[in-house]
């Protein structure tokens, strides 16, 4: 028995995506509620040398979806990153979550020790499959849900950890 | 190839252990430089109703001690949590690491289907091993992690994303 490379990704992101689509919706409910824009709360951050929460969900979804294509050996799409509301957020999840279902087990299977490189703006990253899986898109991927989850928290939107941890 | 249960588990607790240590060595020297009491961050939360960051550090150590000692069907060492410095709540990682360095992989390998119950506050949970690890324990540790992280960054502590990915 073992744990295999797709259980260990594609299930799990988009099981966290869909955590991160009820999150930001509750954020737009909440918005309708007080009677203030909800493009207010995709433009918060934590802190002014912080991303706004709106660049939290692109660099989630990012993750995931290149994680998936890399692990597969295709491109992965690129997204425009012009969201400006939470719907165009909400929007970008669904296509991720859509892209993400297209992987077969076998498409990601047996790919621990494969070679990725990912070329980023200062230095190049090398990685094996299973590190690249479990020590980089893992951990960025909860970090960017947390921090939209803590932005939308410390605005005031009634979340609890059950809407981080999901069903 | 695949992944084990200890590679997926152990190893990575201890990386976002001595992460987190890092991440709160530099907020204590920052409330140094900036001449006042650190306690006034260990204090610190997002929103009235989370958790100040000593507890938060509280809960990520709890989460992987316990996986640690329930996969290897051993009694969860209980801590006090009666930290009230970032010194203490370093000594409690650095406990905390120490426990888990005490663990083979011999003694988490192959425990995917174990049956794991967890008896919360109001409810009890019911995993196997596997779920109860990538479903429920790490996305946890990722969340207090970076709640604290979170914590910092809004009081002003310089960090960034490479000190919660660590080297």
């Amino acid at each position: 028995m073992s744990l295999s490379m797709y259980q260990s990704s594609i299930p799990i992101f988009i099981h966290m995506l869909g955590n991160l689509r009820n999150i930001l919706q509750k954020g737009a409910t909440h918005a309708t509620n007080k009677n203030f824009d909800a493009s207010i709360l995709v433009n918060s951050r934590l802190a002014p040398d912080m991303f706004a929460l709106a660049r939290q969900v692109q660099i989630a979804t990012d993750m995931v979806k290149g994680c998936a294509a890399r692990l597969a050996s295709i491109e992965p799409p690129k997204y425009d990153d012009t969201e400006t509301t939470i719907d165009e957020l909400i929007a970008r999840i669904d296509k991720t979550i859509s892209f993400l279902k297209e992987f077969s087990p076998a498409q990601i299977d047996n790919t621990e020790a494969k070679e990725i490189t990912l070329a980023l703006r200062t230095r190049t990253l090398n990685f094996d499959g299973k590190t690249y899986l479990q020590h980089f898109v893992i951990p960025n991927m909860y970090f960017h849900i947390t921090t939209t989850y803590n932005i939308l928290r410390h605005n005031g939107v009634e979340l609890g950890k059950q809407d981080f941890i999901g069903g």
